[in-house]
């Protein structure tokens, strides 16, 4: 008789996209006058730059003729994408070589089933708040023990709260992860660490002996120069971090699906190397990214698309800065919004995350996400996101400003 | 300190096609004068069908303007798509919801990822000869034992052989299997069973409370009546089967990376749903598939899109018919080549299928798959594949004729 995987149950509901939904939709039928705007979701609305349309349109046309048709593709990605990445890296002056560039259908997952190549017996440690694929596919694979529905936290996760106490920097913790997720700059809080700081975290995984998970998925709306853009510019990070990039954010791929991992072949345990099990992984479970979308994401790399894609990030950096700006004279608390497209603010007055979220859908027809949704630290605080038009974002803080 | 995944050092090397490609590059250097035909590998070679061109760019189109830009899909897939499959499931009898469709990047995948909903203590049967993805997935995971070097078997596997003493079709094992894997028609033997003896798979399964994980990929390419499209033609399958579906034989997506599974809504252990479970790891590791993909999908079940697919499934089955016929009429014991684009050849005089490979590309310098590569029970057997054009495929047999 056969048997389910009883990691999946131990699983507490995802409820805080569905919940919102429902809250949504009741307040429109009862209010079926008012306009909505949403600022709660980390989806890109602007469309598709033009270099990357007729970079689509190009391959298109290649897959309409035998001479030019493209079958399945090289289990790590075309040579054209990855050459394009080692040299983005380069510029960076990062030396990632063409064979540690692992194409895929995007970082979710990736983040998703990176923690296969790991043993079941290890301990991982996540900011809180946190995205939450990390802890999830962690519990799916029986590596994160029991949920408290209590406290909200599984009881072998390591948890790092990131608050307005700590300016939101992870601090070491007390008992040593095997496995570190860090995304920086950070969803949900839209804040991030210096690089000195990432160095901080590089040496100390590599003097425990910890891997550390970097989701750079953010990574295109950096503006500090302090900030490192990839975890590699920092000295060491070859031999203890893996690196989750995404088009998503930076060329506005959430429906176009691209991304990549770097898995460094100095990254080992013993004589093992973690490059040659993600590449067993690679070639044993995925088949490839689409030839076409790879034509795209080589289009991400050209001049006109780099071009292109530095206009579309300061659009949504506008808005960034905009609701920031507005919030404050609003008299709000806010983080975030400087280098990554979302705004933290601390819902005023004691309220809890949940509670402003109704205030404002309310009284100002503005949905926003929960920072408790996100874990427990997240309790009192709320996620809005620069994802939205303009027009609407502005008319979204002008509703508030009256308030 | 991390620790990794032991059970990817018990994985066996993947060699065979990285053999099969230095035996061919040095062959190639030592006679850089002889032409060398490739039926070997399962990938198609014809393009993509203009109705499905043509959705791809109007879809392309779409992503260049805000208004009809696309960004995260469903978690399922888009409601056209699954609509589609439905109507198509619909056609052939079976009753399929489109909650029960989960679209994804394709059944590789699929059939690597499907095992995670599984407790790692179930025990898998497959066919032998096998694709490989089943197997080494479940190694990864850690259900199947230790691994054998001398009979080529893990210990912790059912294996059922299909060889020419049992016309290809599995016999319900010893042992009970609590996970059984089905790929019919088969890969790589090209041979498929009755729709009675499907249901005979299915009456078994239900009684002993095993799964039936059932590959479908080269369901377009039946020609016989009493041949099942689904498993869901078989009464009961809702209960204990999950089907795995490709768009890479049959529209030639090879490299555009599209396909779907049905998780029946029936199918529980205990009050415990596995399409609730797929759900979830599908939501939580995965983030659909391209819009633009998604709509190539759709374009397969228009009218046209039918049309144009069922001439080039014509096209690959009459160089299968092709092989098949030729080899008979030089002496050869054929199987395969009328429900699936395979042809599954003895090997004559009793020289092993490394042998037979060897002979092959030095005399009629034409490259085949040995099938011994797919599993012990492959051995004696070569595996050669309709997906080259008419003209190499045609020049290919002249030269094994002329042997």
């Amino acid at each position: 008789m056969f048997q389910l995987n009883e990691n999946f149950q131990k699983l507490p509901g995802s409820y805080l996209f569905s919940t919102i939904g429902k809250k949504v939709n009741a307040f429109t039928q009862a209010n079926p006058d008012k306009k909505i705007i949403r600022l709660g979701i980390g989806d890109v609305t602007q469309p598709l730059a033009p270099a990357i349309i007729e970079a689509l349109h190009k391959a298109v046309d290649e897959m309409a003729a035998a001479e030019t048709f493209h079958g399945y593709a090289p289990d790590l990605g075309y040579e054209f994408l990855r050459s394009a990445i080692v040299s983005a890296y380069k510029e960076r002056g990062c030396d990632i070589s063409s064979d540690e560039v692992f194409v895929s259908d995007g970082a979710k997952s990736d983040s998703g089933n990176i923690q296969e190549i790991f043993s079941v017996n290890n301990r991982i440690a996540v900011c809180d708040p946190v995205y939450p694929v990390y802890v999830d596919s962690n519990a799916m694979a029986g590596r994160t023990g029991v949920y408290n529905k209590e406290t909200e936290m599984w009881s072998n996760v390591i948890y790092m709260p990131c608050t307005m106490e700590n300016d939101f920097v992870p601090e070491f913790p007390k008992e040593t992860p095997d496995i570190i997720y860090l995304c920086l700059p950070n969803n949900p809080t839209g804040t991030t660490i210096t690089k000195e700081q990432l160095s901080e975290w590089v040496n100390y995984a590599n003097k425990v002996g910890a891997v550390i998970i970097y989701d750079a998925a953010y990574e295109a709306y950096i503006s500090e120069d302090n900030v490192a853009h990839s975890i590699y510019e920092c000295e060491g990070a070859k031999t203890c971090a893996i690196e989750l990039k995404s088009f998503s954010k930076n060329a506005g791929f959430t429906g176009v699906r691209l991304g990549y991992t770097i898995v460094p072949k100095e990254l080992k345990s013993g004589d093992v190397s973690l490059n040659a099990m993600w590449a067993r992984r690679h070639g044993t479970k995925f088949n490839g990214a689409p030839y076409i979308v790879q034509r795209a994401g080589e289009a991400v790399f050209s001049m006109e698309g780099k071009a292109q894609l530095k206009e579309q990030v300061a659009y949504y950096m506008k808005n960034a800065s905009e609701i920031k700006t507005g919030l404050k004279d609003a008299g709000y608390t806010v983080f975030g919004g400087v280098n990554a497209p979302y705004i933290w603010l601390k819902t005023p007055d004691g309220t809890t995350s949940w509670e402003f979220f109704d205030y404002l859908l309310e009284n100002a027809n503005v949905v926003g996400t929960p920072g408790s949704g996100f874990g427990p630290s997240g309790e009192g605080y709320f996620r809005l996101t620069a994802f939205g038009s303009y027009e609407n974002t502005l008319a979204a803080l002008e509703r508030i400003r009256k308030l």
